[in-house]
């Protein structure tokens, strides 16, 4: 019997296409595979490893990077932005299936996929409920009104360039 | 603007065609409207209540329904035979999107999903991390026991009249 797949931590299906996880490692690249991926939406600022590029390289899958940090009270809050531009990102069927990732598939990508539930319309209490079954006893205030206060059409995309 | 989509707790995509959640009631109709579902796959033994049978007459959603007890230390195990039957509707892409819900979505419904990553070869590891991630502190071992033991093509099928 071939060995089981083992999927990343917080690995789960978001919508048709569309996937998350915490940062995927060797032993997480044969079930990778298994999804056919064409894109990796990447949340950190840190560049990519040399093992996972390799990876994607030989199996065709493209890195869209969109580094960012954490919110974190009361200093740092995600750029807006770079969140809008993400989800363009995913929200193209030419980049699905697309695996969106940030370290542990908590925070940053909690935020991604929390607005991609407004744009789909969700009540905030079943964006939150999700939202803290992914990041546990980690959740934070600050994501919650992160996603409470972002709008995917506005004016503020103007100023920074998009 | 219109109110926005209340999913019920517990509800995520599990895959392609196949969605997860606790007990629907009434505020839940018009997301599950949205969603398009072709079928309900509904876990309990209770009776299905007059609203939600309402609601499926008028759009069409057929209710399959396996009825069975959580598994409960030390003398109730759910009958594999009746999970057996689950996984094969909600693996028959004719009743996609089908949904599935017990009460709270966690303990049978968090069986069935464990033993549909089984059969998609998921390492247990992966397999217990989600059922958590649903049950929360909530989580049974004896849940976990079962999905360990679990095989889908066995002999014992024969026992139970499949």
């Amino acid at each position: 019997m071939p060995a089981p797949f083992a999927p990343p931590e917080n690995f789960a299906m978001v919508w048709r296409g569309i996937y998350r996880s915490s940062y995927p490692s060797k032993r997480n690249f044969s079930y990778l595979q298994a999804l056919g991926l064409r894109t990796i939406v990447y949340l950190c600022h840190e560049e990519y490893p040399e093992l996972n590029c390799a990876f994607m390289l030989e199996h065709g899958v493209q890195l869209l990077q969109f580094g960012c940090d954490g919110n974190k009270a009361p200093f740092h809050e995600i750029p807006a932005y770079v969140i809008r531009r993400a989800l363009r990102a995913i929200m193209d069927p030419r980049n699905h299936p697309v695996l969106i990732h940030c370290n542990q598939g908590k925070h940053r990508t909690g935020c991604l996929v929390g607005c991609l539930r407004k744009v789909q319309q969700w009540s905030l209490v079943a964006i939150f409920e999700e939202y803290r079954r992914f990041a546990g006893t980690k959740a934070r205030v600050v994501d919650e009104l992160f996603i409470e206060r972002f709008t995917f059409e506005g004016s503020s995309d103007m100023d920074t360039g998009i």
